[in-house]
């Protein structure tokens, strides 16, 4: 799938690729489409690795060119093509910078204008909602009042968009509610710390909310870096909750207040997260788990459990500890 | 009282309860004024109980008609009407939504328009502030640029509305202060979580803040499901606090930065809370008691406590506790 | 350097303080030229001191003229001029509301207009941007839609504000980003809590914001009481981070989501905040502390630690009685 959001280089070829990273060029030069999660490359794309947690993946990936270190590089397939740097994650960066120079930047759509009604079926707003280019509204939606909607996003049927909500980059589905105040779709937190300055880099991911998924207000939702951030269907968050960019939530969740999720952790299906917890980056929650309200999950929680505490932890060992020390 | 935000129907009786409950008619059929808590019903109105946690009020409310499970039936007094479901609170929404078939839309205002100032007594307003109808606002108020104040709400004398306050379903004291961006009177996160989908439901509540409170930016405070969401004379409340539907706050308390109240938690008066602690779901804390930053209260807190902890605990304990583990 | 935001009375006697803190009038009057903290007073100014941990400053204090109580005066030298108050706080905000009867009031700013990008260079502004008198922007600059950039604020050179912004009482360097729905320099969560009221005090002090930064969206960064609330070269902040008032935060520090500073905390350079983290008021971080998401920090971290927990401790700690608890 092309992305929607941002305009990608066409010309790109692996000496390009080289030359930004600093190796040396090579005689064999060919076309890269695109840069890609390992999941997602296709065979023309470059990937990268940068954790053993996704070594499985990388062992399917049809990307034959692949960025990663040192340590992880004598588990990959002999055939792949491999660039070994010592930052993956700042090399990726660069690479995606190489293909969509206008990415970095995340400055407010320009394009925006008082939105034309007529334009939409059945679509009631309110005043000063604003309006990008090329912004696709299903039938029998509602926009409030000093909404806006930038260019290129796709919102589905029956939806209701509250007031002061800004949307952008994000394809929502139908009968989804995204209540006042809420952000969705802006730039992930994501910079390399250097020594000197921090680096900011691009985020071409987009922000994928389901079916009958209820954003509360005042939630933020970042977009993804390279893969995207996902709400599943009829998944619930209510209002001040954080969600990073990468996030994968499942269907059916229910998410209360303030809760915040760290970049690139992924949650299951029916899950349910009590008021104010916290999940750390790249942490893997199964279906069915309910984690108490305050909790601090850094370790992958299967499914079924039921956890709590700070850091969480199964739940009768919570509650029989916290006994023996009142 | 009458609803001041949604339109009851008045013809209810007996019979179309028993109906959308799947119950079978009774001869003898009676009409029925409203739903209500416990507390707040009278002779007239059908109330609920689904704890016994509220027995003794249950067993002084002027209902004689009640919605409650096989578990808590026996202890009821005989002469009341009782109808036995297996889920309580599924019941009473569906009732709600007999009552008020407008209440379960939570879609903005289309009423609002640019505020004429020359309708109140002394108002200061800033640009692009949208106003619904019958609002009534008392004298030497301000309202901060691009606020929207709802249809039926009534804010008294000398209050400060920030920029980009959104007002709804609330009714508020003098000399009140509601800092930008804050959100009053939505819906609150309410829903049955099905095994299929989560259905949401109804909220008839609305807000009422007292006199002489402070709401702070980008507060978030729900209305009532059912009984009114409540903050008390004098009471402060810092950045980013969020307040779930049917909390009661009582007076001059002082609430710091990104504290949570989970639903229908109820607290005293002159109670301090330090930023980021949170109050699980009703929780009952009592007067002049101290919550220390970042605790978990999960149980009651009897007046004139100190607790610190997650879960909170006493303070002595919980310094100890954290020394002996240093 | 002069009050930026607020104007002062220039008038003040030693007798007119003396009045209003309900002592007698002294033979010897004398000019005051303004109310200052230990460090940034002038040999004209008042100063305060109320806690010991700010001693070494006061016995370097330019200031001859001082309010502290009876427990500190002692610890002072013999040459200052001493006020005993038996609450410095209380009395120190009523020598603030001397100087600057305008500050109390924190009403949103009356004069904005709808901008003239042509008054700024090469400035990009979106629709129903708001901006008050004397606002100084630099060149090269961006402003979303519905943002608010009140009088006398200062915007340095290539800054990106994002829609929905709420900027007063503030100076802000160059290259620096503030995202949607940032609110920044409203007055602090300041008041002296009463016994059977709450009372409010003024906040004369800004936000000093450095180049290179980086402001969340939905952010909070209240400003200063007396001294300033300063946000470090290079420092970057997630979504939904709360700052209080007199909080100073270092360079290049990370500040992940969901993040409380209490008040005057003070933060050293290059210091990394994992999200949810709480920050207790008064305490001091030194450089390059690495905190743990969820952590709690309720005393002074020295530089170079890493920590976690609530309270925060050393890490290994932290990591090694989870283990034992689990």
């Amino acid at each position: 799938m092309s992305n929607l959001f941002f305009k990608k280089k066409n010309n790109i070829k692996l000496n390009d690729i080289l030359k930004i990273l600093k190796f040396k060029s090579q005689k064999k030069n060919f076309k890269i489409n695109d840069i890609k999660t390992l999941d997602q490359s296709d065979k023309n794309d470059i990937t990268f690795l940068n954790s053993n947690k996704y070594l499985d993946i990388a062992l399917k990936t049809k990307s034959k060119l692949i960025i990663t270190n040192k340590k992880l590089k004598n588990s990959l397939p002999k055939k792949m093509y491999i660039i070994e740097v010592k930052n993956v994650l700042l090399a990726v960066y660069e690479v995606i910078g190489l293909f969509y120079p206008d990415a970095l930047d995340d400055d407010f759509d320009a394009n925006v204008k008082i939105i034309n009604i007529k334009k939409y079926l059945n679509l009631k707003a309110g005043k000063n909602v604003l309006i990008g280019r090329n912004v696709k509204i299903g039938k029998n939606c509602s926009i409030g009042n000093n909404s806006i909607i930038e260019s290129n996003v796709v919102i589905g049927n029956n939806c209701k968009i509250g007031n002061n909500v800004v949307l952008k980059n994000s394809i929502v589905g139908n009968n989804t509610n995204i209540l006042d105040g809420a952000i969705v779709g802006k730039k992930g937190f994501g910079f390399y710390p250097g020594n000197k300055k921090n680096i900011r880099y691009a985020h071409i991911g987009s922000v994928i909310v389901g079916n009958d998924v209820e954003i509360g207000c005042n939630n933020t939702i970042d977009r993804g870096s390279i893969s995207n951030t996902i709400i599943g269907d009829g998944t619930f968050l209510d209002n001040q909750v954080h969600i990073a960019h990468n996030v994968k939530i499942g269907k059916n969740c229910i998410i209360t207040g303030q809760v915040g999720f760290a970049g690139s952790s992924s949650i299951g299906d029916r899950v349910m997260i009590g008021g104010q917890a916290g999940i750390s980056g790249h942490i893997i929650v199964g279906d069915n788990v309910q984690i108490g309200g305050g909790s601090g999950v850094i370790k992958d929680i299967p499914s079924n459990s039921k956890v709590m505490g700070y850091p969480a932890k199964n739940i009768r060992n919570f509650l029989k500890d916290s006994k023996l020390n009142d």
